[in-house]
């Protein structure tokens, strides 16, 4: 089985491999209307690219999103989008010695055990390079959302890097851009770039958490039991190339809480809405929006692919050492920030669709 | 929006509340011919039944279970099967007051927010008690997955409660069965009785971590991109009530690691599979099962509902104090333990049913 | 597989044999704040009910529902609805022999060569007793349209039994309630009385066509592709039992029709509405409706549980005669009528939930 | 709303517009190791395209399908399979004035009243042009089910074209591939192309009906109640272009059978297996399939753009009269033919799918 959409009634499906002609998203479901052109996709896609400083894989793709269908004259029509990317960095060099063994921590082996049959060429359908689809798709969710939600502020980065956190106390949403870590603390983010040049020239690789917080959802989103606005949030993130890991709010941290400490308290503020003392819950209580920062954080190993070498097998059995040569991410984490600002966009538009379909546009139950 | 079902083939739909008539699973997709009897599922319900204990709450509950479809002389016929289990120790007591303000950490804002109308007794719908009518589903998956899998052996237990964890160096399978929390160590079991038995005399509750590990699970189960193995089961266990977080094999660990340190090495062993040096993946690489263990962790939030006055709001509005009175979990991790094992019986029934459909009977690519 | 539900947003889960203690329905996304009781749902099931005339099952059944979760306090709250509906007249009769063999134009076999087992005792699974469960889901459906669409008007009658249609000049929208056919045309409906009369007589059963309309249908409900609002309801049709064919509109006949004929002219009305001089397309076109009427027959073939022996072969292969006694309606379409109602009803709701989620409450193109 | 999908396992997001740069299909869930090249494919599109003989549209598309994943060294992978088609013979012509006005019988007014906006361009969504999309789909599900149920044989035919029907005693299936109209009775193919003739110079159009039957259908395939291979297939044709009915066996026909007459007799046949008397089932009973012959017919309406001028309205209300010059099918139905059968190999597929995944490959219950 091989499901390879998301989304209920906003619904991307990805398609392509790392080494094909092209790949894409078909989004279907998409609200009309909505002024949409390649030029509104294209930022997005510009901050996943590859090879734009010596942190991330030296592939050169442009990654120049094409619109096929479901835009007229500039505007949405209701009808499905397909988003198109052409590689053309792809190296059409002899894989048959790739073919043959299994990178340890990697999926040639699962694809292998699964399929009986995989495309070698970069890492075929589980190269990281599907991605790039994802951000395609979350471009044209940001789009929607801009009309539907123009509050909404949806930010990535990240605040892990091998064993160094940042220090939050030093947070600043204006650094998050200004270094090619995603950091929104600029001090850690120059050690991270000591740590990485040291790993590289070892041969080596690092992981990562990314956090995403959405500033601006309101309240309501979400549905009690197995559509929960964090579960949807977990699976989306959990579909990410190499995440191992997804919490809300305090997460695993909140295991170690009382419930004392983790009751997020609740006042009335000064606009007649609540406010609440902490955010524990990461905007997200009983799966439900309630209007605080939805804050998602998820885990990325380190990149299997590395110079180093490690002990695999080979497809007829016998012992081996492998090594991977090619232009790999040493810290994947990195460009998995705005992967990981797609997915939210795409999982707040769906759930503000479903939303929409139970209650219409009128509000639930106002407080005061 | 109101999904009450989870799966794709194995599909189980709950409904019910905490005070209403009776709760309970429609289990649709069941292969026929699996032999099953309310007592096949009882044993599961009574791991996770009230009132045990004193570490959980006293409400007495007989939790029992009665089948009232797709089964006939004992067997199943591949018709959905409606898994009822009554509600006998609801109190009717007056929820007038309980229904205008919001416990701060819980659900009751949420739904108000959504919905403007909630039921107030005993949570309604938000109630843990949801997950009893998880349990039975798992039920029935388990004996499926007795035949189709024998050598699956799906085991839960917790690793950590409040800042406390176990000593891995203690693990025993034996042991988790033997005390009130499902520790595999004894000794820490021992720590957290007391831990619990302070919390609760001090009105307050605590957070924990679940471990579900299933043994024998046979490699090439899930799918590369949106239908992961390890989505599904980040999806479904972030579905029971107050879970915050959930990660696979070393999690969040694995974003210290390097690729060297991660690289879970790959041998031929002697019965003709592939043996591995660590099992860092937790089982899956690239949304697919390997055949070493699956394991995962999620992270429990502490009740919210507890006697420590907390700060709120009315449902008009105004500034409040809520203290929760009535018999409430003061560690809800603890009886998570066989919800969680459930949801990983549905998933895994769930992923073979969809395997079979692409793959047939037949195995996909040998080793050697 | 064995899917046992439909709908996309209002999604209705059925569960439950004929001879099993009970059946139901679970209802799934209902919005919330909708008056729900008992009593809302159960003319809706009378009129379905066995044994009211002569030309029914004289099986004798009360068919009283109870709602077991998802409202509160008599409105719905937005979590699922489980809808009992209690087996009281089964009879415990000896079922091996009926068990041994096939009756001809039956599911037995087929659910034997699917399932190798089933439960035989008055058809099981396969019995039209099902439908309760679907007129009930249509009931909940029907008070939620009753507030959004107040000038919907949801009306099921047959226009053929035998090979004897209704005369369409005598159609009379009050007449269908007056005569055990719902029949629109009264003298139709005398003649059906003394052709059944006779067929039962013989020991046999006969067919018929239903037509189900839907006035005040807004226009903009379905979607181009595969989600047509004539694919939704030709699917929904199609799943009531011995239903061989549906068709909208012109239908069947529309394939004799040239375009000169089969176009629809349109006028603007004085209502700044456009009109039509004619309803061929039986208000849908591209798989949206149009604001004309909707119109869906579909055929019903005659119950195939007859007195007059037939030739048949046993589970273990050998030739033999089959002749069915019991308690069977010898015109299966006549009990079909409320359930093609039903089955609008939630299509209906469906696809306006579906309609809100893209587009919300705001209107599409006004013309004019 | 707008679901571009349809499948369950073996899933088909088709996408494209008319007149835009091209349109395609993505399959998803296809079981790999199956061998497929654009040549698999091609043959299938080449029997669908525009511009074959005089009784067709005359605009000229090569059709051809370039496969962008999920194929490597001509074996399918188990990824998601993207199938493009170009679109090279769209007309840049002023499309002003039909954006302004509505085809009586067209989806124009709907896609307007639902979306607010349409691609006026050669239909845009709304053309018949999309099934070229399921053709290349059903070509790659014809494909898999060549190796999984290589007895199985796919034949659409049309067997009424406007008040004109087929003389079954003259059937032949060698007559249907050697005529325009793929025709079964030679004889009366002649008179269709006069027929049609004389509709095509008179401005006008004409409705069809078309027949797909599937020989070598395993028992089994389907399900009991709302996945029902009937409402499965019923779906699937109504989803094309144009159509207004779908019947099974003897459709509509049964509803003025008696039971007696309807029943297909049951008899042990030379080979062990239950042969019958006749099809009136048209293969399915009680949703599944029984062995015999899976026949669907499905009525096509007229073409509803015409030379003859038809009364309308104006998007700003006025009425008008339409007159659609450009290049049509006086008879949609011909070229339905192949995307018929495309979505009778798509839905078996799927079906046989669905049935391993809760059978496996073991059979349910012989019979004998």
């Amino acid at each position: 089985m091989s499901f390879n959409s998301f989304g209920h009634l906003f619904r991307v499906t990805t398609w392509g491999e790392s080494h094909g002609p092209a790949l894409g998203a078909t989004v279907d479901g998409c609200p009309p209307g909505i002024a949409l052109t390649e030029a509104d996709i294209q930022p997005w896609l510009d901050r996943r690219k590859p090879g734009q400083n010596r942190f991330t894989t030296q592939r050169r793709e442009a990654d120049a999103v094409e619109i096929l269908s479901g835009v007229y004259e500039g505007k949405t029509t209701g009808t499905p989008i397909q988003l198109l990317i052409r590689n053309t960095d792809q190296r059409s060099k002899d894989y048959s010695e790739i073919a043959k063994t299994f990178r340890p921590g990697h999926a040639d082996i699962t694809y292998h055990q699964k399929y009986g049959i995989r495309d070698p060429r970069g890492g075929g359908r589980s190269s990281a390079r599907e991605t790039a689809a994802r951000v395609a798709a979350g471009g044209v969710a940001r789009q929607v959302l801009a009309q539907l939600l123009p509050d909404l502020i949806i930010t990535g980065y990240m605040v892990q890097m091998g064993p160094r956190r940042i220090d939050r106390t030093r947070f600043a949403w204006g650094t998050i851009a200004e270094n090619p870590f995603w950091s929104p603390d600029a001090a850690t983010a120059d050690l991270w770039a000591d740590d990485l040049d040291a790993l590289r020239k070892a041969g080596n690789s690092v992981g990562a958490v990314i956090e995403v917080t959405a500033r601006g959802v309101p309240a309501g989103l979400g549905a009690p039991i197995y559509a929960k606005l964090d579960s949807e949030l977990a699976s989306a993130m959990m579909t990410i190339n190499a995440v191992k890991g997804v919490e809300i709010g305090a997460g695993f941290g909140a295991a170690a809480l009382t419930g004392v400490e983790n009751a997020d308290e609740i006042f009335m503020g000064n606009e007649g809405k609540p406010v609440y003392s902490s955010n524990h819950a990461g905007g997200i209580l009983g799966g439900i929006s309630s209007g605080q920062d939805v804050v998602v954080r998820f885990a990325v190993k380190p990149t299997s692919s590395i110079l180093t070498p490690r002990a695999s097998v080979t497809t007829d059995g016998q012992n081996t050492e492998v090594v991977t040569k090619g232009r790999h991410d040493p810290c994947v984490g990195i460009r998995a920030v705005p992967v990981g600002e797609a997915m939210m966009a795409c999982v707040l538009l769906d759930q503000l669709m479903l939303h929409r379909a139970q209650m219409g546009d009128t509000p639930g139950g106002m407080i005061g």
